[in-house]
């Protein structure tokens, strides 16, 4: 593992031109490792506990293979599609990720510049390191806010105003994290958060409420996570869609879709929450078989690859984010970066789409897909002469 | 493995704080290398013959993955609980383990005054290495006795009714382990046991009829093994709640709760019993089936965290033994070391029931779980351009 | 991996007969690494992208195991078949591969000899390094012409005339490789294609419509890509049968026979077209649904032995293709070569028959066949004693 | 694997009293490698061409586990059986191997004593390396012929005569061995069989028919293998019970019984025969089914320990046979080595029937197995604080 020990003097700066050598988007997973400290990529690229679900959802997808269709005719083949009655030029958004200064100075802007130059639609996190009004002014792209709800209402509701007033289309309320537990990557690796990179769009409601009283025990550390109520309350303080991210159980779907909620991000948070829950891709059939065809859902953890894209768009997804990938690839070259591994996955779903025969997103469906058959480990070929 | 051949000379004394590094219950495995003897180690983390069921138990947790709820109002989430008409602070229970001042003069002591600090049950073994009475007098704890049957009738009555002088409130009667294969791991690392540990219950009882006559096979060997005439037999001496620990087949499990028993303790002895058998965790829900929703039933075998709990609970079983971690951290810190195990798994269980949504024990059932997707070998990402 | 990084100066030349040391025509794939340079060795083993499918193209074989029978009387037994109406002696058909003078000076034309050697039939590639003319004038064997749509009808037109006037008795159209996608193996050993080797038989349209205008994205790559009014606008130009190449979806194989094709080869280009197919082996059972028990079905894609080919013979085809093992004995002794590694792929299958019960080719069908158990990884016996 | 090449000059002498540091009767498995020169070792341990079979023999048995009963009373449990009318003292019988002198001088007379010695069957094979005369009258233990078919009728009748006059009491005709394909690990390793070992139960028959013409092809080398008649002729001339040996298809199953032929050995040859076909364990249950509950069958191919006998009888087998076990322990300490390893797999039974809670050979069924939990890798447990 020479290359992952890498000391920080060692670091190469980031890049003002699309590097070399990168041939997929999954590539910047590897390089990235040359521009980000190894413990902050110890804890980009963990999980939680022991990872267990981080690995699930990169072997959810390998249970699929795809089943190909011949001599289809794909002179008006597209990306565009239609999501929640929104035109979309492909359905590739960038995940909220937090704190995305501590892989480049750029963070948020960066990201937000490259969802402009690939009619991306970029979803803010609530712990962005640039404030949601600095990103929004920096980028003409679709924006999407999420929201974590904060220990006072008021607080939250302010965020929520904020949001409004400088442009973003809709909320991405995130509902699965509310412990979070760290990966032992991470932490063997010392992994901190640096003082200078802060959660800024919530420094004005800081430390007055939520540390008040010791906790008694973990329940009571969540004595202000959100509840139905909550939800509730705040349909009722906004006319921006909702969009609920973190949802894996069929029953969870049903209630939301109910509730009038716009659509659902099938997500287990990259891994990052519980390890050991389901995945995203298991659960997906099961939800949009709960919901119903025509109810919005969208999906993360996991997609590292237009094939992956492919996949999820089979079983359901009208839609997918893309957390892990925009972060290498912002730290390796910035906005420039983030814009060029858009690009490549595009790219790659387009190759899929015309190899399986399909050439609008709604053909893709489960008759594209078949079961894998179980690869058993197999070596190489040597000659066993000498 | 350099951390594992350490010689005597390098162990570790046993520490007076809580030790360092340590975030989950089962880093007390690891880090026991480091105060235990390799052969005494050996024969702990050991189970039977190859370890075949060893390794089984860990697998079949690994069957299962969680299916979270959202927006669950915990506000008075708790793990109290109730088994067999008793109340429990929580359903994690010490389990009977022979021997404990091979890893730490406390010994059951030391392993009771955990149980008393963390509001936990013990299940003393008949052969421990302190004696049942000493071990009652230490703590105010609840305090269970688990009984093997002695070759003499006599001799089993006395210990029973010196558990029901002392305090002892149940008595938890294992049968599955008759004979007693050690595992080639202990075997190769020359486990033995030092002279100046012994059945100190048993040793009025000593030297008398079992070896009586040489064996002339196997099956002579089991001449005094416990029938179901005797199991009659003890119920009929005392009025003490009977749990039968061992059972993996449906239908004892059955005949047990006809004849009257308490509950069952659903386990393989740790896979130290014949290699090879069926793990608790794929019996137990066919052991629920059988005895139907009320029945008590416990479970051991394999658990090493709070997620292993919620999904034995998930599965059927009302609360869990633990036995290996218990002596890990038993050897590390003693009672303070115990104590510190315990509280992490219990609070590892409360983070699995908030993040999954549960407010209390009974709550968690088999629409959390799901079947784990087959995760294939997934290797560490590098950067291949070097 | 010694033997893998042969500098070229170390090369072997290729041999004038019959290599010692080879039992079975797999062992050609090990052995042509001493014939072949390393980055040319790696393009034609490699598959596309990440070589997920080539695996698993040979994983689909491991899938099943052969359930022999007894006492059978094989005195009148062959391997002599039909196909789609004609006289076979045999059912291994040699697989068209482009470019085969990459790997020996005698390229297609000592394949085509072998053909005749061994009773086999060749299938020439459409970008085959020797024209197809000059393989025909070389060689009695029974001959097919593969073929790309070109685009420009009138080119494809004037191949399908050559292939007709030069004694080509059946075309066979691929339809699965519209876009390729290079192999990460082959990409990082350096592999191009050197001047010296082109595709001669399209020499004389090269260089005019395809290059006209620059894509705009993928999908406008495909715009001659061939739908099905090219396939049935061939259907009209040549009373030769047409055989589709390159089938993996039931519906469309339904839809071919439908359309009056004379066969189908079920495959997925040797896991050389998109990365993440389906498996030839595992549609197979569900093509020969589809289209009935009389419908010609080739299948390619992972034979490496005489049990492979009885195994896809019992779930359905009527013969099969054989790439890489061509060229692998190609490079080690050409024709030779070639031949000897058809003749043990004959005898392997004949001993497969042999020990099965088998004494026609029409016999062999899935009351031969088993599901595998699944096979743990087993490690070598040693002597734990030292 | 520095136990494996061991120098001929390096081979340990036979011993005369049971070697310290066996445990288990798979022990001899490994001590074997220290008194068989390695290209033997190679031969005896190796099947057929990639070992593929060999392996899923193995794997076969770890697909159940054992599911046990309590409280059973074992006061008269035996391992006394009956098979085909006749009384056992256990149901472990010595396979018939080839040319035992290859690892021992006492070759298949020590075999001999130590089936009297353990009150076993010992069947002896045609390929013998003592004449079945002289192993005849080196032994009282219980003995049965196996027959492998001569190229001339006179000569197998020949053959059948002697073994009645020597007083075998049953033939075992082997029907699945009529082409043998060696495995690569022998044929790598140099495995010859050396002049002075050979069939001499066939000396007075060689050198005759059967290498008369060359053959034409591969099905041309079986043009003496036999067929239903040559099985019903052999019925006509001898009043001994005839058992065939070799069979894994159902049907075949039926058919044998419907012919009257006494039993069968449901056998893969150890892996010796086709390497690919179907393991015996998977087979059994299907066999079974179709000649119903009373119809003998025994099981050989892969059984290491009294767990995978207790398996084979669970899934339906009347006894088995011990190959490559015998062999080994014979090359460690010949007549001895052999006796010691059948008391080991004797008790090892035992265990597991007392551990089951079965007192008889009839008790062990399907009730007493499940299938296993599939077990990943799971690495040693380390500290990995340093």
């Amino acid at each position: 593992m020479p290359g992952f020990f890498i000391s920080m003097t060692n670091l190469l700066k980031s890049l003002t031109s699309i590097p070399a050598d990168i041939v997929t988007a999954q590539d910047y997973e590897a390089l990235a490792q040359r521009f980000i400290p190894a413990p902050t990529y110890a804890y980009i690229a963990g999980g939680s506990a022991q990872d267990e679900t981080l690995a699930a959802n990169r072997a959810a997808f390998s249970q699929y293979v795809i089943c190909p269709r011949l001599l289809r005719d794909l002179s008006s083949a597209t990306t565009h599609t239609i999501i929640a009655g929104k035109q979309f030029a492909h359905p590739i958004l960038l995940a909220p990720v937090a704190y995305q200064r501590l892989v480049h100075p750029g963070g948020e802007i960066d990201s937000a510049r490259a969802a402009a130059a690939t009619d991306s639609t970029l979803i803010l996190s609530t712990l962005s390191s640039h404030s949601l009004e600095d990103v929004a002014a920096a980028t003409p792209a679709n924006k999407w806010f999420q929201l974590y709800f904060q220990p006072v209402r008021e607080h939250t509701l302010d965020l929520v105003k904020r949001a409004e007033a400088a442009g973003y289309s809709a909320l991405v309320v995130t509902l699965d994290a509310s412990i979070q537990v760290p990966s032992r990557r991470a932490q063997h690796a010392g992994f901190y958060l640096p003082p200078e990179i802060s959660a800024v769009n919530l420094r004005s409601y800081c430390s007055e409420s939520s540390a008040a009283a010791p906790a008694k025990n973990i329940f009571s550390l969540l004595r202000n996570a959100p509840n139905w109520q909550d939800l509730q309350w705040l349909q009722a303080q906004t006319k921006l869609p909702i969009w609920v991210k973190g949802v894996l159980h069929p029953e969870d779907a049903k209630a939301l879709k109910a509730l009038g909620i716009t659509g659902i991000v099938v997500s287990n948070h990259g891994g990052r929450g519980l390890d050991g829950v389901a995945t995203s891709m298991q659960m997906l059939p099961l939800i949009r078989g709960a919901v119903g065809a025509e109810f919005p859902l969208l999906l993360d953890s996991g997609i590292r690859s237009g094939k992956d894209i492919f996949k999820a768009l089979a079983l359901g997804a009208d839609g997918v984010l893309i957390g892990r990938l925009q972060i290498y690839a912002l730290s390796v070259a910035g906005a420039l970066g983030v814009a060029h591994m858009m690009k490549l996955l595009r790219e790659e779903l387009e190759v899929c789409m015309a190899m399986a025969g399909c050439s609008a997103i709604s053909d893709i469906d489960t008759t594209y897909l078949m079961p894998a058959v179980s690869a058993p480990t197999i070596g190489a070929v040597h000659f066993s002469g000498e």
